[in-house]
């Protein structure tokens, strides 16, 4: 029974996610599907990988994971198959696996074998239904194994991601790159930037507000204060206790982070 | 493991759904069930109509599919199962299943067989929970047989539905049937009324605007620029690359959508 | 294969509840995962414990409901696994169990085992993840036993829950606890408080309003109109036929409901 994971910007509203699955099941019977998440923004490629990055290596190796945030469905772009770390990835070749296609040890492919994609006519809109559905089920199914997809690549595409980086007065200035839906403002600043040369963190800006060096939790502080912590992904971010940082600070994705160093 | 597919107006804040599952887990231990979708308008049919017709046939052969939008609830209203195409729909007998159990070939029945309803009380307002979900479970599980399920009957009731109509000169008029997630305009316009007779589309007109012949992809504009499209359940749709065209024509529901031929 | 049900306030945007489902399957690979709900308030304990005493009866016996509304990940606040009528709880102790662990025949254990957590690094911010939903998969794989968690208390916390009271000229004064997503307005009336004395209900008064006595259904009045019905869960309800009663009332959770008798 393996397991194939679902990640799309299509929301809940239109019966495309539950089309996408009676395909899967019309050909993998057995396969465990799961919602990684629906409601990334339409075409939003950095919050799909995002939430990708934060939700793959919690799913048991031999998952199948299917992104089809797409917004160049119809044209020429390719369709890339990865295997990385046990598991397998589909998805456009438009930068949304970018971090696991270019991880050491990751192995690439375009998807070019036909008679893995649904009988019948492709349809020019919505290829989630009639190439990659049925190819994740292949998959799934021990129908295709990953080398009879296509031919090994070594140039998909990869997002141009903004990192964190040192300033000359020695801060480094990260940005938010995710608002969740607490309202938790979850930086692109990972732990191992901060605690890697054991320098204490002074302060923490964001729009003109100074906090304070992160906390162990959210109880640490007054219901209603706010706080940085290291979350449960390992990003610095900026909460409210029992409330939204996001609503208290006006803050979004994109906005500066400035961390000090003592 | 038989598919079971459920599709409600009862969205994702309440339990009401997964309460569903749950009673149909405690007779179908087995049933796969999946999402169709749970975000109809309330209590509108014809939303759920058009929803049921875009997913039920991507399901496995065999599949159960259990639509509750159901205004009538606790009246004299009827339970109605029709068999078709070799799946199985349950529905209450108010217009839902149109196009379905008035299909060639398909066999309707109204539900009366008290035996697989939840046992004990039945409530007045959550026929979902007492009738559709054990009804479709015991058939999930072949405990019930379709036509154990009560007598044929040849008037399940129809919704009206709009259909487009020849305009004296010449142009095809549709409406807009239903807005995507994405804002994309789907038409009641299906491509079999436009190819059949090998006309060309000279043009495509929505509130004053006049829109070019469909085109190949999305990607065949520019982004932000509109297209109109054959959609891959072969409707004629308005789009807007990397937009919503319902945002940019303030389009909705019902809208007119006229097809001139060349 | 055991019935894990989840419900959480993650809401549908982030991939936590994936992530959480990702960490289960790898340890109870035959598990059936059900969505309860992830749309409570944030850290709305009474509308969490309200969603799962209407759900949790309805799925099978062996069932294990996982309840994450936690605002005190991180803090000292003690994890609770409750067995009650052959299924079993998982939830922080903070009152979200109440109605469940102080029921006559419950037993209430406070969780400690840790060779049922997360390998690896605890979060102090994603509980969640790392205890509930590997505990969770233990118990559902047979991997743990409940009487191995940790050690029984008597001292779970409870919900302070504002219940239905009799005023001096004999009215019943209860409040809404719920609206659901159509705008029902669901109380905290009970239908046992109602009858048991064989008293008639004159009338229903809500923000100055006055209903009548409970109709047997939504269809026994005219489209449009306000009424008053026992619900599917036993508690007076107050709707509009066709419409929301949150809106044509007005209406929000906490308000009054007196119920007036003959």
């Amino acid at each position: 029974m393996t397991v194939v994971t679902l990640l799309t910007d299509f929301g809940h509203k239109d019966p495309y996610v539950g089309v996408m699955k009676g395909v899967i099941l019309g050909i993998a019977a057995d396969a465990r599907i799961v919602d990684v998440t629906h409601e990334v923004g339409a075409q939003n490629l950095r919050e799909a990988n995002f939430a990708l990055h934060g939700a793959w290596h919690y799913f048991p190796a031999g998952s199948v994971h299917l992104v089809v945030v797409d917004p160049g469905v119809g044209s020429e772009r390719r369709i890339l198959a990865v295997a990385y770390g046990g598991h397998l990835f589909l998805a456009p070749d438009n930068g949304v696996l970018s971090g696991i296609c270019d991880a050491a040890g990751a192995e690439s492919r375009v998807v070019t074998a036909q008679r893995f994609f649904r009988a019948g006519k492709i349809s020019r809109t919505f290829h989630g239904r009639d190439i990659f559905a049925p190819v994740a089920a292949h998959l799934a199914a021990g129908r295709a194994r990953f080398d009879e997809l296509g031919e090994m690549i070594s140039d998909p595409i990869r997002l141009e991601m903004p990192e964190p980086a040192l300033r000359q007065d020695g801060a480094l200035a990260g940005r938010v790159a995710h608002v969740d839906a607490f309202g938790n403002l979850i930086t692109n600043v990972r732990e191992s930037m901060l605690g890697g040369s054991g320098r204490a963190i002074a302060s923490v800006e964001l729009l003109g507000h100074r906090l304070e060096a992160p906390r162990e939790s959210y109880a640490s502080v007054a219901p209603g204060q706010p706080l940085t912590i290291i979350d449960s992904f390992d990003y610095l971010e900026i909460a409210v206790r029992g409330g939204s940082a996001a609503a208290h600070f006006n803050a979004r994705v994109g906005d500066e982070v400035r961390v000090r160093f003592a």
